[in-house]
């Protein structure tokens, strides 16, 4: 008699886009004539850029030929590709090695699979508000007690607020921690941790012995010169950080489907005697996982190049572009607004002390646009609300308008 | 301080296909003149189709305009590609709705991330000889308990041996089984089960609440029109199994990663109270996963237009021609070879007595040919051996051609 996972009975409740896709239906249903603006799912709306669609023809050229076909490639990303990142790195200054990079199929997939290389009972600490992923796949996995609805907590998860007080960038984990995920440039707040604010989780995981998972999937949206950009240019990360990134942002892959992880071959844990961090990933990805698509991988690889970088730079600031007149569109109506300087997110406070969903059905209702409740993001997120600056120029200048023209306040 | 999965310990060794691998590299590092012949790892050679290319042109061309462009799809696949299926399983008189198909990127994911929605006290009973990846991430997921290295099975794992005197189709489990692992056309031994046979599986789940996970990836090379190429032409499957399929041998997919894996929505089990095991695979999806590639799956339609069904058929054909020649070649020199006829793998008995890996070995050295040891399958592969139909012709017909000259016997 099968029986199934039973800790997804602890899962509060549904995934928070799923939600939104749902409330946003049924008011399409009953307001068929309200031409909505999506500013909720980060999800990139502009075409690929010319080298990256060359490259992805000719992926599938290289596909139509007998001479060039190629099927299964190694799991863990073709070698080309692998080499083009340990450039990319090496242009920062940072030594990647070709065989700590594993391609996959994008942050979301990696972010909620690291997990389950380590023992079920690490600790996790996560940012208060975080992508949603990485609570609920511990959960998922069993690493959770059980949820408290009025804490809108799981027992034994460690949370690490986020709030305007610390400029939403966290304290260190009030209860020892195992594992710590971070993700700079943050989703949803926006923010963006200093190298000395890193430095500080990097002292903390060395002396522990604990791992951070470094979600860096915005990272290409950095624009100021002192902000790192990956968790490796702080020193001595590479012995307790795995790094998880995508193409998605950086070059519109969202649906593309691409991504990266570095899990450095000198990072190890406790019990690393029968294998290091590196081997186990490598084992989990040869075993769970076929690669990512070798179309897409040219693809990747035409990204990486020299005009691919160019292209896919006036890509970001387009979006950024986006960032602003969001951010000054909110702050001239007396909007208290954060982030969206060197992220795509704009995270802004609730007027009035309304909650987070109470502001989305509001935001919905009267200016027909789409953002994010904050709460979905975790307990700190409640009050606030992330507007993504992901989308066609007009329609985010008519989505500000209508904010400023019809939204009571 | 983090720790490692223990259950990671209890692996009996590197998956099979890494160790080939690196036996075939220090072979020819040794010899490097010696031409290697691959027919191990099932790999497709041949170029994909000309109606899935312009498919697949198709769906980059999509990306590269404003009008048509798309980011995120949805999590369990483009809606068009997943009525297409429908429509090819209606073709074959079974009623599957659009939204129990999951599209995925292939069906070694699918294989190895299903187990992750049921409980942890499921015992799983498998074919032996199997898939690894079945095996294996029941192991990581803590299902198992020690390897006994005597027997080559783990503690409470059930096996099903498929021996020449059952014709390689299993018994039912000898002890109380609850996920069951079923593979047909069957990978390693080309055995094909017919109606009456997982009739048997079928109510033998139904009566259990037990749950059967099919393995039909080969289902396109069945020729003979009385064995079924889906476990739902049975009565009754719908309560009790699951369907994985992939594009990966029935189109030349393996690295273009694109697959689908069926879940009736009136499949239940003991608790499914909280929710059916539909609504927890789409959970599990949704939160660990982001949809297949949009381009690949463009490609994916493309293969089920009737042009690309046609194009695939002649495909399939031409590995089935190479499982001729290796088959009746084997049997010419005297070898007991099974499988073959609607699979495109032969399942040879190794001469002699000898083991899988020395067999391995000697093939390698004598004959330069690359194949798969049966032991790598599971305790019962010991003393066969798998040759893989997938290959260019005139590199098949060379390989029998030197197992037949040059194999000492």
């Amino acid at each position: 008699m099968a029986r199934v996972n039973e800790h997804y009975r602890k899962l509060a409740a549904g995934y928070l886009f799923p939600e939104i896709g749902r409330r946003t239906r049924e008011f399409q249903q009953q307001h068929p004539d309200a031409q909505l603006l999506r500013l909720g799912i980060g999800n990139t709306t502009e075409p690929l850029t010319p080298s990256v669609i060359a490259g992805l023809h000719n992926g599938v050229d290289q596909l139509a030929d007998r001479e060039t076909y190629r099927g299964y490639g190694d799991e863990q990303g073709d070698l080309d590709l692998r080499e083009a990142l340990a450039r990319f790195y090496k242009g920062r200054s940072m030594e990647i090695a070709s065989d700590e990079f594993f391609i996959s199929d994008g942050a979301k997939p990696d972010s909620g699979n690291i997990q389950s290389i380590f023992s079920l009972d690490s600790r996790p600490a996560f940012q208060d508000p975080a992508y949603p992923v990485y609570v609920d796949t511990n959960v998922i996995a069993g690493r959770s007690g059980p949820y408290n609805p009025d804490t809108g907590t799981y027992e034994r998860f460690i949370y690490m607020p986020c709030t305007k007080e610390n400029r939403f960038i966290p304290e260190l984990p009030s209860e020892p921690a195992d594992l710590i995920y971070l993700c700079s440039p943050n989703n949803p707040t926006g923010a963006v941790a200093t190298h000395d604010e890193l430095k500080r989780f990097v002292d903390y995981a060395r002396d522990r012995k604990a791992v951070i998972i470094f979600d860096a999937s915005y990272s290409e949206y950095i624009d100021d010169p002192d902000l790192p950009r990956s968790i490796y240019e702080v020193d001595g990360a590479k012995q307790c950080a795995i790094e998880i990134n995508s193409f998605s942002k950086f070059a519109g892959f969202t649906g593309v489907r691409l991504g990266w992880s570095v899990v450095p071959k000198e990072l190890t844990v406790a019990d690393s005697d029968f294998g290091t961090v590196h081997s186990l990933w490598f084992r989990r990805q040869t075993t769970f996982f076929n690669g990512a698509s070798n179309i897409v991988q040219r693809g990747g690889l035409a990204v990486l190049s020299d005009a691919g970088l160019q292209e896919c730079g006036e890509l970001t600031s387009y979006y950024m572009g986006n960032a602003r007149i969001i951010k000054e569109g909110l702050q001239e109506i007396g909007l208290q607004a954060y982030g969206g300087d060197n992220a795509p997110y704009i995270w802004m406070e609730t007027p009035g002390g309304m909650t987070s969903w109470e502001f989305f059905d509001k935001l919905l209702s009267e200016a027909w646009v789409i953002g994010t409740p904050g709460s979905g993001f975790g307990p700190s997120g409640e009050g606030y609300f992330r507007l993504s600056a992901f989308g066609h120029r007009e329609d985010i200048s008519r989505a500000v308008d209508r904010i400023q023209k019809r939204l009571t306040l």
